[in-house]
């Protein structure tokens, strides 16, 4: 299907940031995000906040602030998304593939009724491979190798510059299917963990190393509800079987 | 003429701030600047420079900040300069036409050679209409017109993303692992259709429907070797326990 005007929505675009630890960063976050006209910010376990500091970088964007949700875990974060996007300036190890912030929103933009979450780890550390292994897409900022410490909001302040362009609406772009939401995702991991064990392929003591290349390659593929339906129907005749 | 490979030399690419009144965005600026691959500052007339904030807030790219030039006028920062390019996030009454930073840098590209200065203004009032008058180009970054006032390091690190961009060559995809020979592509879905068929999910008299949703999903993860190999494994070790 070709849309007419398919554009990213900012309306259904979150930015969540995990365990932030300056209250500065998450200021100058709000105020990256309002200069673009996105609004909805998410922290999870911000590890100084409300602080004054906060307030003081926002700036005029206090209002994005004020709004934000304060939450204790990635999944209350992500209830409801239907696409969970990893934003990182280092290459990781991992095969996974990589999109630039470009590549991104051109993704995105294909998925117009789709709730996103844009997620942003921590300062030194970024997402860990667990937090990226629930994102079906991985965004690399191009940067200098030799000095790729973006600061947080300087990271978010591009991705938000990029979804501004992309808003600002491309015809032609074509639309898929969107994806199940991440709690449906999760149950699907979770029942294939179960039957993989129970066929004997995965070894309990050290499941998550194949659990985590299963992941990367599902993650791929975004399987929309119907298909997360199908898959659960196979891991659910393989367990009645046996 | 189409140049074969545009690019822009970072190495010729000044970044003037003129009279910053807050330490912290010069240094936010060059870890901005460091991050992309840029390595020259020029501040004119800065308020209260050096300044420990400004290397703080520097992080790694104090050598930036280190080598910075600081001169007492306009005239000094843009010596040598034969491209001069102002930036400003607000819509200016002037009627001087205006490009956004992917054109920019795409006009830029165009003179490889020539020296050129990026000229950002203070915090509050930007640049004078004496200094716009002194760019041969206008860079305006596109914003909510309803709250455009992004951070001076901020607008520094789009324009420095994109001129990055633009030295790299753009691709809007990271390299992926190739996916795996058509050959084995195919011996993978026939050994998911006998399994599928073995704990009775497919029927027998009607499998393809089914397995065309399942090549669709699949295609779009493109496995490659060896992926296909662990969901090999995976229908052996159902079809074993059988």
């Amino acid at each position: 299907m070709i849309a007419e005007q398919a554009g990213v929505d900012l309306a259904r675009v979150r930015v969540v940031l995990v365990e932030t630890s300056h209250p500065g960063n998450i200021g100058a976050t709000a105020r990256a995000m309002k200069t673009m006209g996105l609004t909805r910010l998410v922290l999870v376990n911000p590890k100084d906040y409300p602080s004054n500091e906060a307030t003081a970088r926002a700036s005029g964007a206090d209002d994005v602030l004020y709004r934000a949700q304060v939450v204790d875990g990635l999944a209350a974060a992500l209830t409801g998304c239907r696409m969970v996007v990893g934003v990182s300036a280092r290459r990781r190890g991992i095969a996974s593939s990589e999109l630039d912030p470009r590549g991104c929103v051109t993704a995105l933009a294909r998925l117009p009724a789709a709730e996103t979450a844009l997620l942003f780890g921590r300062e030194r550390s970024g997402l860990s491979n667990d937090e990226l292994d629930r994102c079906q897409m991985v965004v690399r900022i191009p940067a200098n190798p030799e000095y790729s410490s973006l600061n947080l909001a300087a990271a978010v302040q591009i991705l938000a510059y990029e979804l501004r362009l992309q808003a600002g609406g491309q015809s032609g772009v074509e639309e898929e299917q969107p994806p199940a939401p991440f709690e449906e995702q999760e149950r699907f991991y979770q029942h294939l963990q179960e039957t993989l064990l129970a066929v004997g392929f995965l070894n309990p003591a050290n499941p998550r190393h194949l659990m985590r290349r299963l992941r990367r390659l599902f993650n791929r593929a975004r399987p929309d509800q119907r298909e997360i339906n199908i898959l659960r129907g196979i891991l659910s005749a393989v367990q009645e079987r046996r």
